[in-house]
């Protein structure tokens, strides 16, 4: 699918807000699959859509979840989990978007997954560093990104979790297994 | 058995400074166990024992968790974590202390579990906040523990994460699970 066409689609599901993110998550994407050897073109297909079920009703996020065969104990953590699995679904449902690695990179870029492929690492950081995010420790990671991939995506992964514990929150067991997956990774 | 027989026998198996922080672990868990309802000989005999095996050689450790039947993946995480379970065998063994729930209350002191039981609670608490630690957050957490065991074991475990994740070490999936079960029953 060309750009355009993808971003036309994307547009009409977000707001204003979401969709100037979007943007920003794109040219990050391309710009870290230029300089980490990924696949452009599907750093920018996955980037475009990672966000496009954000403003679907949470009963129809949850319906995709029990109903697609997606791990049920997402229902029982935050919310905001939910719009990456029930995305990759509606996407390929209602986009027409079918390559695995796309689809995957969008359902992961929440929780991360252990095991990560180039595609979900760039999509993650791409979701966290993209020029419109402003929060703290976000430029450090963005450094970061310009040397090493993992060690930003670490240190990403590292900042949200320490964000959930100071706030109370669960947190996904994939997200705590994406970072020793990561960690241990760095230690071989 | 009684305090000073089980007291002798700890002795034996620690430095100095290790016993004196039993020693330590030992008053402030009949404190929480007296505040909150615990059985305080109970507290008393696991505090005494929890560190038994802190010194025992990594290969002796390794083996206690090969051969009686512990989860094997303690082995791939910090060595740190095994002289919690390879304690709770050997105290049996050596020391002939038959009760189960104080063996647990030592095997799980380390990494917590879900569904942690009171004494679990206190043993875990009571090693964190003893009078002689002296380490960022432990005051706040002493603070709590006057008033929430649940809280201050929250508070805990939390300042536990973030200080692994600080120094890029990976957490053992019990430690999260016990962070998000602990959590999940505070909002119930």
């Amino acid at each position: 699918m060309e750009r355009e066409e993808a971003l036309k689609l994307v547009k009409e599901q977000l707001t204003d807000h979401r969709y100037q993110h979007t943007l920003g998550v794109m040219e990050t994407a391309i710009a870290l699959a230029k300089q980490y050897g990924g696949n452009e073109q599907k750093a920018e297909l996955a980037a475009i859509f990672h966000d496009y079920a954000k403003f679907r009703p949470k009963d129809e996020m949850k319906e995709i979840i029990t109903g697609q065969g997606f791990p049920q104990d997402l229902l029982e953590f935050n919310s905001e989990l939910w719009h990456a699995p029930a995305g990759a679904y509606l996407v390929e449902k209602e986009a027409g978007i079918s390559d695995r690695e796309v689809l995957e990179a969008i359902r992961y870029h929440t929780s991360g997954r252990p095991g990560m492929t180039l595609l979900d690492k760039i999509i993650y950081l791409a979701d966290y560093i993209e020029p419109g995010r402003h929060f703290p420790g976000v430029e450090e990671v963005r450094n970061m990104a310009k040397e090493n991939l993992d060690k930003a995506l670490i240190k990403a992964i590292q900042n949200t979790i320490m964000f959930l514990l100071k706030k109370n929150q669960t947190i996904y067991p994939d997200t705590f297994y994406t970072y020793n997956d990561l960690i241990k990774k760095l230690e071989d």
